[in-house]
């Protein structure tokens, strides 16, 4: 790790650009170079084109520099994507086509067969994905994704438990209006409120989970046979998913061992000792009433997972409560951590 | 019904105890002649003893009554209980013995043999319990119950179901603050966030729901055999319990036919045309993000559950969410109205 | 008042559009039957265009009906604007040089001189100006408008004081997020926070009070000569502006005479008896917490404008708190009491 | 500064005692080593006496430390008052008679004539009172307070301004619901609301504020000039007090000036170097709509004071708006600015 890597980002005006601004402030490998967003915005000063929005200051001398066009070919080779989903799609293709490694936060490629979908203390070793995928396409470059916010969240709290016969699997999340975006969910729909219903993201949770706890064989995922149902709601909280979660085991199993993997587990990132690794990716709370969003959501810089109030459920077997922060581990630091298994792994060599 | 009938409030001056007299005013068959509460407050004018909470306007000329002992034997025959469960077993018990129909929404005696856990839409026949726990005890009165807001909610949203052969349930709870009482839970620990845990809550819901739904027979209450699992969760909402419910029927049914017993389901209140009766008591709603508790707590004066979201569940079959106003069907209302259920069998005359 | 009057909505797919539709709904004189939108719009069904986002339901068979394009000329000669100030300003003026009553909530023309800003307790005599506007611009209709939502509350809490000799106020206002239409103020802003910042609005304050205050003499209105300084401020509450007030007066007085002024507070709604005249445009609240928006603003279905906490100002002299609902009394109840003291003046007849 | 200094906290079970806790975490003079409470914790594990209920995580150890009782003549000569004004009266008393020098966050003897009200950028000089004190009441230790939450916020924005002769102020609170202790804001009072009233507070405001801006002369403290009026609002917010100011100056001066006053301000804690010091007491923000308490009440660790929105007021002259942390710069960071400063002028040596 010699030199410094430059990075940079695609859709760096909107909220989660401004998240991967924040979440690269004095990375140790990374060094933020490029600032690019749709032409509309190239040329202006970044404050002039995206006023901050984040409560973390933005880094020093971030006002001044000018937004770049996402011109495929320019910038660093590697860039994370912030980008929407409606221009993701295209836009990540002829990136990768041109030599970019593009670590991106958005769905559209999620759940393509070449394409990685990490959480890297769950299936590093699914980034061997994207070496089909550069040949498949011939492309120079390849993409990297990371899981839907909730899912993170999710995968994560089931990792630890595939050894014990992961069948089945009941969430109900309550998740944060950071998750919308900006200007995301109005104030005059969720003040006092709860709205039981986030578009597309009951299916993204069931079908993204199960890739990530997958298997790779032959050159290929095959998904976990889990079952998993979510029930999404929006609740009035900033930032911090919470889930309660119901497992079915193949096994039987007593809690004090469920409660031991929990706080064994471990993944690549810990193993390298990579950067935004956080010392243990899952911490078990003690407390009744815990996790909560606002006590635990920033645990370890964000990226920690907790879980808590683990039970007998009447109806599958165990009963849970997991949360993670929504814009970090479930985004931004979430891709972050991505590339940072990407470097460690020589593809930037 | 010829002449009007009165009745009085055990622990008048608590938040239930408002909930009580906002539920009584103008009510076509009860009128409130006797606020009574523990001697501390005996003789106060109600206005001193407890100020006035709720977003309602308080009946004309309340402030000015004054506050009675909680004596057996005084007051109306009919009382209904507001009582904490810190005190509520003896005094209920104490009424009962010395003759009064005690309608109480406290947890302590829910769960007795001989006691009636009514939700009338759904399980009116069990007041028949009454007259054995009158023999049985020797009292000239009898103590009926509601169940625990979140219980009534999820009861009649099951209710329907069980001719279909309902096996398990896996519900979450989003509840509101509403339903810790005054003072309740204090701001700093709700604003912006969510409290995965409510002491009792869980236990409740999983027993008082089998109970409900259980059958008459042999003059006792054979559990309903659904396995119920529970998460229960404090949001950042003041009135109104929204709840994802995932269930297992024990045969395979269409969606147009579950969404037909939610909308065709009656009970006695509809039957009898009590006053306090829905005209539906579940509503299905057709929008993707309903019900929502500030929209949907207080259709029909809050006595009306709202469900919608009926979908596959791809673990245990059948999905769907709930919400019902938790101070209204899922406390004072709930009470009024089994009131009116008892009033209409015969029980005052 | 033999006949029913027919009446429109210019921007009736709007939030103040939904707003105007809930206080039309049931009303003793006026018919909706016209609802007039963008060309965008036009031929869609209403609940197409516009879904519902009041809490209030919305009126039956209001989601079947057609909206109509905004064409000068067409739908009813009394119309109510519940435009964008962006379009509002040449709109209205088409309209009511096309014969209609224009009755408006846009800002665009409360300022100009021949046009009466009427808050009709306490200048209805400005409706005088409606006259003079008719001659100078020839038009067959005339614009008549009701202040911003701040500054209703505030110049119906000062009017009482003008015989008091009204010098100086210094307001600050806690304004709820309704104020802001919709989408409006993105929840990411406003949750568990305050915004001390309101574009435009302490400039509306500061002149509009001063027109609103001001003598009617020779067919102009001469502006009130008080100093009026505003702070305004988001807060997040739902519905319901308030406001703390210093004033100074020109001559001494007692509190109780102050107190006896808000209270004896009458005007030509009341003496008219117009439909949605409150009984008592200013109530009085004894205690010392009062008023609060959640409590308060749905006074006399949020037309009553609540005072409390006199007490003398140690700069000023006076200080005290109101408050409004900002939707109701502030916007679209407003111009519908507008509507009917033209009505009852014989402008339609 | 050669040996570390041991410090101890009066009242350290309850909310502010535990917001000392937090503050004097990693402190570079004063080390923590006596929590003292009421006899009734006394010898219980801290975790069990108090259950932790701050965001930031409490030090490490804490929860096994014993509760002492907070016996005169105990514990360590600088000791950190966060007693309730219920008892804080005569037990602040007997400790500094006892020796102790009690740096208190209680209101009770603020106003005392011998009794320094410090805010250390606006008045050091006035801790000369504590000798005189001393001498007077014959302690060997003696008090020293901070003031009022709000108190503390206005009084530093309105010291740049005393040159340019002050003459009054009219300031309205919006207050975070942490400034009421815990439980405090019952959730069912405040969400969705504002309560424009808090006990006692606009008194406090209007007195200290007086008595922090005066002189010190002849062993006296001669109170500010300045009329003061406050009108003070809880609002749902956690931490932050936001104020909007209107002040009158005795002579003209541009708004360039004023702003640079702020930015000049600097006091005895700069000067000094004192480890909880800001480096600049007071920011100017440019942003039009800030400060706003979720983004800027953390600044330099919660104890800059941020001012905006610099304007004429059309009554007095000049209006603003103000932002502190409530519990840090208006609580337990300003108790230990006040100890460190009084062991920078060698109380202590």
């Amino acid at each position: 790790m010699a030199g410094r890597i430059e990075v940079g980002i695609l859709g760096a005006t909107g909220m989660v650009g401004q998240q991967f601004i924040s979440q690269l402030r004095n990375h140790p490998w990374f060094t933020l170079t490029w600032l690019a967003a749709s032409e509309r915005s190239e040329g202006r000063k970044y404050v002039e084109a995206a006023p901050w929005r984040l409560e973390a200051s933005p880094p020093d001398g971030l006002g001044s520099r000018l937004v770049q066009a996402a011109v495929p070919g320019r910038g660093p080779r590697l860039v994370f994507s912030a980008l929407d989903a409606g221009v993701a799609g295209e836009i990540e293709e002829a990136f990768a086509a041109a030599g970019h490694l593009v670590v991106s936060n958005a769905r559209n490629h999620r759940l393509d067969a070449t394409v990685p979908l990490l959480v890297p203390e769950v299936n590093a070793d699914h980034l061997a994905l994207a070496a089909s995928q550069r040949a498949a396409k011939g492309w120079g470059g390849a993409i990297v994704t990371n899981p839907n916010c909730s899912t993170v969240v999710l995968s994560m709290a089931l990792a630890p438990l595939r050894p014990f016969g992961l069948r089945s699997c009941i969430v109900t999340t309550m998740q944060a209006v950071s998750g919308a975006g900006y200007p995301g969910v109005p104030s005059f729909d969720i003040l006092g409120n709860a709205i039981p219903f986030i578009s597309g993201e009951e299916e993204k949770i069931e079908i993204e989970t199960r890739k990530i706890l997958g298997t790779l064989a032959g050159g290929r995922v095959e998904m976990h046979a889990v079952a998993v149902s979510a029930h999404t709601n929006r609740v009035p909280v900033l930032d911090g998913h919470t889930e309660t979660v119901s497992v079915a085991l193949g096994q039987p199993i007593e809690a004090a061992d469920l409660r031991a993997a929990f706080e064994a587990f471990r993944g690549a990132p810990q193993e390298l000792g990579l950067p935004s690794a956080p010392p243990h990716p899952i911490v078990y709370l003690d407390q009744p009433n815990r996790p909560q969003p606002r006590f635990d959501a920033m645990r370890d810089g964000g990226m920690t997972v907790s879980v808590g109030r683990l039970r007998p459920c009447p109806v599958l077997g165990w009963k849970f409560v997991t949360l993670g922060h929504n814009t970090i581990r479930g985004a931004a630091g979430a891709a972050v951590l991505n590339a940072e298994l990407i470097v460690s792994r020589g593809w930037m060599d």
